[in-house]
């Protein structure tokens, strides 16, 4: 087992409903260490990329995507969720619908911060079903610039999330990637990568 | 003139009706040395202080609260908005109605990740009226925990938030107090600290 892997197992707090609560050290309170080594370990696998920009959406993105930027050294841009479009300057905007709740949510990035010279590495804390990933790479496409990857903290692997972006053709990296859990014992099964 | 002043006086932007403008690399973009910057100059200011968490609200906060956390070496936790109240676990939450656009938000945090023990510094990118400020204290205090203190980035000296907040007898501290702004010339008058 990898750094998270084995924290999620001490830490981690699987419930009814396959929902597993990480809000002790990943989006509600931060291990900020726990932060900066994710950031490290995802410099170490896209150090073959010519990345110049970090790409996340607000919120628990945020602060793994400033560890990333950290350690490469470029800006991060964070995507903003909102139901409705503010057209005070030009956005990119792609309408996402959300698999498990069924609504939609537009996700939102100024055109100042992406253009076509840009090589990005997405980054999220989550991917169960995917729906915030695909709006940030879409938003990438429109911008021109190029999704040189993406780096989750935490996969869903029994969701479809990983699967469709990985078919699609992306390099997608997942720290760690649960394949089952068990409420009822706590027992959580890793993807052995 | 201090490193902040210096970048808003470079990057910033002064539109109509007191608007600043600092997306470029604050609080959308976000250049991440600047925050690294940001969040040792409060751990400079508030050195004498016990901090044993450091609290701010989503999602801009966010990587202000990591920079600073990361200097302390203390574990972050954002406070969540929401119109609605998900009761479940017990959480902090303060009703906090905004000055500006009149509505009400609720600010909460987990009772797991706030106890009495806790001494507490607070950050955010920007404080006008206070209104999330206020909710961040208010929740602080009903934890029992101390507030040693409060870290803004930029303080519209011109709004009440400040002041109500010194009032209050809260150690505030602004790394750039913008005391006037004039939208026809750019010009930015900070307050001498």
């Amino acid at each position: 087992m990898n750094f998270l892997e084995q924290r999620i197992m001490k830490d981690g707090v699987v419930k009814e409903g396959n929902v597993l609560k990480v809000d002790s050290f990943l989006n509600h309170q931060m291990d900020v260490s726990l932060m900066n080594e994710i950031g490290k370990e995802f410099h170490r696998r896209f150090a073959d990329r010519p990345v110049t920009k970090v790409l996340t959406i607000e919120a628990s993105g945020i602060a793994i995507a400033y560890a990333v930027a950290n350690e490469f050294n470029v800006p991060m841009v964070f995507a903003k969720k909102s139901k409705s479009i503010n057209l005070e300057g030009e956005m990119y905007v792609a309408e996402v619908e959300s698999f498990t709740h069924k609504n939609r949510n537009n996700v939102i990035v100024s055109k100042k911060f992406l253009n076509a010279d840009d090589h990005v590495l997405i980054v999220d804390d989550f991917l169960a079903n995917g729906c915030a990933l695909q709006g940030l790479i879409s938003i990438t496409e429109s911008a021109g610039a190029t999704v040189e990857g993406l780096g989750i903290a935490i996969e869903k692997g029994f969701q479809i999330g990983g699967r469709v972006i990985r078919n699609l053709g992306y390099r997608l990296e997942s720290l760690a990637i649960v394949d089952a859990m068990d409420h009822t014992t706590g027992n959580i099964t890793f993807r052995k990568q």
